[in-house]
């Protein structure tokens, strides 16, 4: 080594030991301010506050002054008390958690801990729904996980008593807690402790002031993932782009010890991979230049003068057309739905429909067995936290000019509270759709052309987790449908090559071409093949908690010799489910089936059970091998369909501890038991999947693609609940004029 | 028989004669006025004009004088010029064509003759491709297919030379031309004709002033259906009720010989079964009362103050964005869409995408085989064209108040023009809906927060045959993804039984319910299971003709022993499909493929071949055995995907002579040719599909149920081609006013 590079390096140890000492200090236990309230007006202060990285303080804000601005909020939430069973726990609530718990032995010790969830501890689903308005509160308690040290915990916290409860201490299980947000932002960093790292860098051709780390949920594999929280870390050069997703050292793969930030080990298998440029991968707005102006569109927007037609009650209380619903943040699921119901036009009464919907997992494996590549298989609610890394909406571009905007409270590590702002929107939406219509035709002549537009309810949060974007829909329609999409955005994981075009692509002897796990998107840049599914926890309660499940198969039937012209037709079997394993269902085109909840002690006025079914979409189904790691992780992947008997315990497909997990308290392993789900209290679990193969329109940042699934009524009405919807006439629509063209 | 019942009946045959002598001469052969255009100012002169039925004419217009109007048209049609060489016909055109058939020796001699078809000969590709604004328009030619005597013949008139040739007279294939308008409106009555459709009608209690009969095509089955043109009739009670379709005179099914209109047979299979009531059937908002005003909702509208940022040009040429596209009417697709072309912001280019795309057949089997159904297997183009019962679309509610429409202008039966206003939509849609977003998360801390709102151009139709009604929606992204919608709405084809509730259903011997071929909907109702396949013609020219089908198959590949910590993965195996049978594609979840079209001969800059996907999204199957005389004739739906080479003479799938067909010259015949296919002009043709187990929701009225396929580019631009797109500003959106509560 040339003493020049060795001064360089002892230089970049140095500073990199600065950073973490100066971070580690402000990071993990970040300061309250006299409000109990994590301060982010100061930006600077914590990742919580998501403005600030300390390698890109030289980034300004990306929108100019001319940005739309957030409504101002009614409240600065420093004031809300809980009105509803299931509101998630106020920022009071917390400081009194944080508090209750700072006097616990498992705290006070000095041993170095840290908070990884506290939520609202739900009441008993009993008490839930027999409660109303106006009743007391039942009792408000906390669910706690916690570390300390190596060890993780379980508590609950009764907020009325103040007494902890230990649940389980020490947690015995194969997996660990969701990541804190100032681990995930430690790990970004931490990888400059060591001088072997910097080493390596630089060997790239990569100047460290350049470099950002990236942390990788590490899986199960076996020894290495064993007995002890890992982590790893790739690096890419954000040297002129903010995209530095495009950018990546490839091969360079960094393990740590989560719990230490120790680095563990460093894998470099790409030295001879150049960096790909950073020509074209520049997304920003502002550091674009002209937008493309090729017959520019004119102003478009949803516009309601009036305002919109909902209300939320008591901060979580949504109430719109025939629906009303609990709606709350979650730092895991994003978004929980609860006491989803919907009024009957017929019997003027409210009925239930959901008890309580959200997503309980992701599963996101990448294509690649390389070295680099093989352990990619995120699971992004259980690891990262889907609430955790759900960003503020942007006004306008993320939702409609006629959106509302929820906050969310969560925690940092040190169990104060901090405000994510605007992480869910809620907005009606008229797409020019049409509800139902019928025009009698030539053939009969009658002058009738009757038609009604569809306006519906959407509630919307996008999660950032890394590189990727989801955007969660619910989506509520006056005729009884619940519709919940999935878009993808955002930026693919890309892996560097020393290819520049395909040409260049070895042959293999046997004249195929080399395995490219993905597709060339631009010179030294491969998208690689992935997968995500998103499986959805459906705790469907039709007129009730008594429900079971009906399948209606639809086959075809063979005629007999001389009953019909006919040698076919198509019948549909009626079967009612009886226990979990009939339940595990894979989808099939050529063997489709219906899938009721039905409740068969309500029937309709001519007899049918009322019910609701689950829609499957566009979907994609996980082809990996059973036995392998990640899919034994991801069991909850094997069927697109599963039902289990309610159990307050079962609500996280990849089971409560996720992180390394080995897969044995996953959906698929509770739904083996086989239980009874006839007539039960049950759980309908979805999984929407996508294969993705990228294409060059990927590069540099991803269209949105997206798919949904259906909740519809079959035979919960005695007949079409919008009959009676009025149609659009033109005075009631507004006046609208084009502002002034300057600004 | 009593004595009175037998005078009224003489009474009721003496009307229904005097009816269709009125009829006939007014109906088939519409008088035309001075300007060469059927004249429908007196909306009784022609079913054509869709305003009136004979046994209605007690009904009023369903809307009030607060209806909106349709805006003004430009032009009146009667001075159109076609500026395009796939412009339709114009009415000098046609009246030009009407003018030299007369005089034709088949039809100047006085035998009676209709004209089922003149449409545009469209000129063939390569001129059309090679001809630019402000050429000559290649020699215009009008196809001709007519029916004289018994015989079918197809024509092609010269307008230029004024040359009348005979192309194939007469015609010998196993089908007829899809059904004249007239000829649908005339079965309505034609029963009435029959003193023994009468006395049976009369003896179900039903009042024959009350009854309305409906045409339905008999499909082929054998000897009824050989050599002669026929069609069944089904009748409904129209008493208290529009919504006649609920209260069907069960198992009377009449046959008719389409040719002469007389009944050859009546079959009354239901005596036992009663009219359902007319209870709750109703949907004419004028007629339901007060509307259901619970939470009613605020106005919402999507506005564009500056206007749309389309253009049409030459009326059918439609400019929006990055998109332009030839657009037209036709009586049989609905609508073509041709020349799809995109612009490319790298290069600055315009793109060839798809030659042509359209509707080419729908296939709606039902699922009862008993003598009153089994032969409700439509073929809605082929049988009743989808374009000529296209109904006007219903300004505000059929399509945004921000829509324009374009008119089509048909032919009668005589070859006299008549104008379809409105027939088509096209309109901007902004639904809240996000281009692409990034934001960088909590990790990473940077202060990135990047959102695009998507905006799209929507062409729409909606085609009411009989009781269903079909939305057909193309959608335009500005990404370069071409969106293909359907939406099913309208009425239910239901069946009458004896049964109120379903506790009456008969059990079988061996405990199981009696098969009722669907759901009791209502009392007396059962909505009968049925499918719907909607088959789409795509003549993708991917940057110029010659392309190639690439199938991409995504299988487990295993990893070797000791290669990774994984045991699987998925991998990419590409494919250039050589012939046509290896292109008869059968979608599976569990052997998943993307199906490319791509041009070999041209790159991007890093080597893939340029191309487009075809995505399916949620469809179905159909299960019907494939020797059953519909699934035949239906054959087409034997696969989700065919891809033929292009072949001017085959552009219906299900033949271009549908109607009682044998089956004999669909696609899956031309396909089973297994022509040569690679780097070929080639056509990909789609089948959308739909299960329908109909629910008591779909009573009496039907909630919208949708349905998509996307083409997507894929490596066809270089980059994400949205990149530069600009986000909203809220000094760029609209100022809107509520207006004034009156009115």
């Amino acid at each position: 080594m040339e003493p020049k590079t060795f001064f360089r390096l002892i230089f970049l140890i140095v500073t990199a030991g600065f950073i973490i000492s100066f971070t580690s200090t402000n990071f993990p236990h970040a300061p309250s301010s006299t409000t109990g309230l994590l301060d982010c007006t100061d930006s600077s202060s914590s990742p919580l506050c998501a403005s600030r990285n300390f390698l890109f303080n030289k980034q300004k804000p990306s929108f100019s002054k001319k940005d739309p601005k957030p409504k101002p909020k009614n409240h600065d939430h420093l004031s809300d008390t809980p009105t509803h069973p299931l509101d998630p726990l106020t920022v009071m609530e917390f400081n009194k958690v944080r508090s209750l718990l700072s006097s616990h032995a498992l705290f006070s010790s000095g041993a170095p801990h840290a908070f990884h969830s506290i939520v609202l501890e739900e009441p008993e689903k009993n008490l839930v729904r027999a409660w109303e308005k106006g009743n007391p509160l039942p009792p408000r308690k906390a669910s706690v996980i916690a570390r300390v040290g190596s060890d993780t915990h379980m508590l609950t916290v009764d907020l009325s008593s103040g007494r902890v409860d230990i649940v389980d201490s020490p947690v015995r299980v194969s997996g660990y807690p969701l990541m804190t947000l100032e681990e995930m932002n430690e790990v970004t960093f931490a990888p400059f402790q060591s001088a072997d790292v910097n080493r390596t860098i630089v060997s790239r051709g990569v100047d460290l002031t350049d470099v950002c780390c990236f942390p990788i949920s590490s899986g199960w594999y076996g020894k290495k993932e064993e007995n002890k929280r890992v982590i790893k870390s790739q690096c890419f050069s954000s040297q002129g782009t903010a995209n530095f997703y495009m950018r990546p050292i490839e091969g360079l793969t960094i393990l740590l010890d989560l719990d230490t930030k120790q680095v563990i080990e460093i894998v470099d298998t790409g030295p001879t991979i150049p960096i790909p440029g950073s020509t074209n991968t520049e997304y920003r707005f502002k550091n674009l230049g002209t937008p493309d102006k090729t017959r520019g569109l004119n102003p478009i927007s949803i516009e309601q003068p009036r305002g919109p037609s909902f209300v939320i009650e008591d901060n979580h209380l949504v109430k719109w057309a025939n629906w009303e619903f609990h709606l709350k943040p979650d730092p895991r699921a994003g978004v929980v739905l609860s006491q989803v119901r919907v009024h009957d036009p017929d019997t003027q009464e409210t009925r239930e429909v959901m008890y309580q919907g959200f997503v309980s997992e992701l599963f996101v494996p990448y294509m690649d067995p390389s070295d680099a590549w093989y352990f990619k298989t995120y699971m992004d609610a259980g690891e990262y936290g889907f609430g955790l890394t759900a960003m503020p909406l942007v006004p306008l571009n993320d939702c409609p000019r006629n959106a509302a905007y929820m906050d969310a409270v969560f925690t940092a590590a040190d169990g104060t509270p901090f405000v994510r702002e605007n992480m869910v929107c809620i907005f009606e939406r008229y797409a020019g759709d049409i509800g139902w219509r019928h025009s009698e035709s030539p053939i009969s002549g009658l002058p009738i052309k009757e038609v009604r537009p569809k306006v519906t309810l959407v509630v919307r949060m996008a999660a950032s987790v890394g590189n990727y974007d989801y955007i969660i829909d619910y989506e509520f329609q006056t005729d009884g449908l619940i519709k919940a999409k999935v878009g993808l955005s955002g930026i693919l994981m890309v892996k560097g090559t020393s290819y520049q075009n395909k040409n260049q692509v070895h042959k293999e002897k046997d004249g195929n071409e080399e395995e490219l796990h993905g597709t060339l998107l631009s010179e030294n840049i491969i998208g690689v093949i992935h997968d995500h599914y998103v499986t959805f926890y459906l705790d469907l309660d039709v007129d009730g908690p008594d429900n079971s499940f009906l399948k209606v198969n639809l086959k075809r039937q063979m005629t007999e010799p001389g009953e019909s012209p006919r040698t076919s037709y198509i019948k549909a079997v009626k079967n009612i489910v009886k226990t979990e394993k009939d339940a595990q269902i894979k989808l099939s085109l050529y063997d489709p089936s219906e899938f009721h909840v039905v409740n068969s002690a309500k029937t309709t006025r001519v007899g049918n059970p009322t019910g609701y079914k689950i829609v499957p979409r566009a979907t994609a189904a996980s082809l990996l091998d059973h036995d392998d790691p990640p899919q034994k992780r991801g069991a909850f992947t094997n069927n697109q369909i599963w039902v289990t008997p309610y159990n307050k315990s079962e609500k996280w497909a990849g089971g409560l501890f996720t992180y390394q997990s080995h897969g044995d308290d996953t959906l698929a392993v509770w739904s083996d038991r086989d239980r009874d789900i006839e007539n039960k209290d049950i759980v309908v679990w979805y999984t929407l999947g996508f294969h993705h193969v990228p294409c060059q329109e990927d590069f540099p940042i991803m269209p949105t693609v997206s798919s949904s699934f259906d909740l519809k009524p079959a035979n919960f009405f005695e007949r079409n609940p919008i009959l009676r919807a009025a149609p659009n006439f033109e005075h009631d629509l507004p006046v609208c004029e084009a502002k002034s063209v300057s600004a």
